[in-house]
């Protein structure tokens, strides 16, 4: 039986904008439709309870492959790094939201926008292994946002970070993107 | 842009186990791993909070295609009818687990052994319009099963139902149900 990814379960993340938190919120900007309220830090949760007041609070579950095929997922894995590295001390989170239309289609169809025709992973790949990233879903929680991925980075791999984020900005694939916003981060000192 | 299936959003379904409810349990037999209580009759709410005590309460949602292709979709909604047709006093509710080697399988992997190999959809649609169901997602809510699937069906047809059963249970993705419950229903009078 093949296996290209590690067996998990999945874990709900919480993150927290508010006050403090170990991740310092260096610019919030909203790239289609509502944005979200201000805040100076970033506090990520995993697997806890909600933890008072904040300014917003996004939850979202990590899950497993949804369009990535094994041989992608092969590939991803023998040239991704994990997230954590020392040097990796920026990072984005980048909520999206898609589109009734996208989430009407079928499997085959909203695989083929995603892969053949904006070649979603094989970008992505492009940038490993200084852009880590890890997906979380969070449509299926009634949440405001479908996904919220985050992203860790050197801060001399941002420039590049930015042109990967430009070519799938500018796919078909984002044309059913409905809600983005875009959060610059840095790691608390 | 092609589109066979309706709009939705995502509907959170709770199924409460207990002393009343607008189903009466006829059985609850055991197919794969633990068991759960006894109850006498099964309460469906939508999109509503718990209600107090009960023997089990199992939350799901439904959600977005995760398999089933354009052409199978089409196919489907041309064959099938809705849940509550006054004839179909009849319900099943089957709880299922996959295992852990199930979730990870890449997206192709799993596609393969659900319908190419164990034609899934195909025996599936051989049942309709008698049998209705629903399908309600539950893994990435940390519920203790993964899929809870909802049929309606006249009595008459019950034995067509069985029959269906023991088709998918003898398929090759049957060897990844790791946990499975058949609760049997009738409507209260």
């Amino acid at each position: 039986m093949p296996s290209t990814t590690p067996l998990k379960t999945p874990d709900l993340v919480t993150f927290e904008g508010g006050d403090e938190g170990e991740w310092v919120i260096r610019s919030i900007k909203t790239c289609a439709g509502e944005s979200i309220p201000a805040a100076a830090a970033l506090r990520v949760g995993m697997n806890k309870a909600d933890s008072g007041a904040v300014a917003w609070r996004l939850s979202a579950f990590t899950s497993n492959l949804r369009y990535t095929t094994a041989q992608e997922a092969a590939m991803l894995t023998a040239k991704q790094e994990g997230l954590g590295r020392p040097e990796a001390v920026y990072a984005a989170l980048i909520p999206i939201r898609k589109s009734p239309q996208w989430w009407a289609l079928a499997q085959d169809e909203r695989r083929e926008i995603y892969e053949e025709r904006s070649r979603h992973t094989t970008i992505g790949a492009g940038y490993l292994p200084q852009i880590a990233r890890r997906l979380h879903h969070c449509r299926d929680l009634g949440e405001p946002f479908d996904f919220l991925t985050w992203f860790e980075f050197a801060p001399e791999h941002e420039s590049e970070f930015d042109h990967m984020l430009s070519r799938m900005r500018a796919s078909e694939e984002w044309q059913y993107v409905d809600r983005e916003v875009d959060i610059r981060l840095s790691r608390s000192l």
